[in-house]
């Protein structure tokens, strides 16, 4: 399976109109806070790969932020693009529980945090992709279209994220590559 | 806290006999599996820390394993010694939901399996102290006797450890301060 996607900057009020009027599906809504680190051995910049550790808490049914409990640690490993078309890469992933305990061992291993991406996260299900609400700290609102494929539906799925984001009345030419990290260090630099 | 200790080379049917008869308690028994890693920037044997992944297994009630699900594993860092007489060292641990992407994360990024401990582990509580018995793979039988201590109580706790181990009639003379591992890497060599 492939992930296609199509992200764009956008004002968030706009959207949220047009996905009620689309009768779009809330689906869950939460924070994120990613932090990047950099290897002792190799360039991570160079050879494409990240390490990163990400804080998530998903939103309690009343809209609130969850307690301090419900939060969940992942680790996720991504190796460098094995096919720059399809953009696949070896991905690796697991739930930690003792986050401090994992932060303080790549701290020992010499690994170290080049940023932290946070963002608060709305997701909605509509025509069989996930329209995703993103606002980013210092980076601002972003959506996201974006659904898995076959291969051979590569095309039809990539035709597809463009119609639902100009059904939402966003401008697909305006697609950002641009990973979050990637934006806020040119921001930094 | 520290960590005060005394392991010995010893049958355990020996052994098992004079825990019955001091009324020795039953704690939890199952089965370990350690691997220890190699670092691709620098030797953890000149370093004197460690990487570890234990994946751990509890016997379920009526004596044997537990089925697969409730395996579980654990990331270890350990630090060289802070201080050599009272063996403290800095240590991390924490449980990893999914014991195969944290392994693939670790082999992408360079770190090598160097060897796997396994063993059997059966633990009493007697006086004050857990009193383990480990069956390991390609090493045989020993018996450890441990508690935790105070600074200032680490001679009596000591002193303790070897009146535990006299009472099940093993000789604390014969303690190996040596790891399992490095037992098995001595074999090896």
């Amino acid at each position: 399976m492939y992930e296609v996607e199509i992200k764009v900057r956008a004002d968030h009020d706009d959207v949220r109109g047009a996905l009620e009027e689309r009768e779009a599906g809330a689906l869950n809504t939460g924070t994120q806070a990613d932090t990047y680190y950099d290897a002792p051995m190799r360039e991570f910049a160079e050879t494409d790969e990240a390490l990163r550790v990400r804080h998530e808490r998903a939103d309690s049914g009343d809209g609130r932020s969850s307690n301090r409990d419900a939060e969940t640690t992942k680790l996720t490993y991504k190796g460098p693009l094995v096919d720059e078309r399809s953009k696949t890469r070896e991905e690796h992933e697991t739930v930690v529980e003792d986050g401090a305990a994992l932060e303080a061992t790549l701290s020992a291993l010499g690994f170290e945090p080049v940023a932290t991406v946070e963002k608060r996260r709305e997701r909605f299900a509509l025509d069989g992709y996930t329209v995703t609400l993103d606002t980013v700290t210092d980076l601002g609102e972003f959506v996201e279209v974006e659904t898995e494929a076959e291969e051979e539906e590569i095309d039809e799925a990539r035709e597809g994220a463009v119609a639902v984001l100009e059904s939402l009345g966003l401008d697909p030419a305006t697609g950002i590559r641009t990973s979050y990290l990637e934006l806020l260090l040119d921001d930094a630099s």
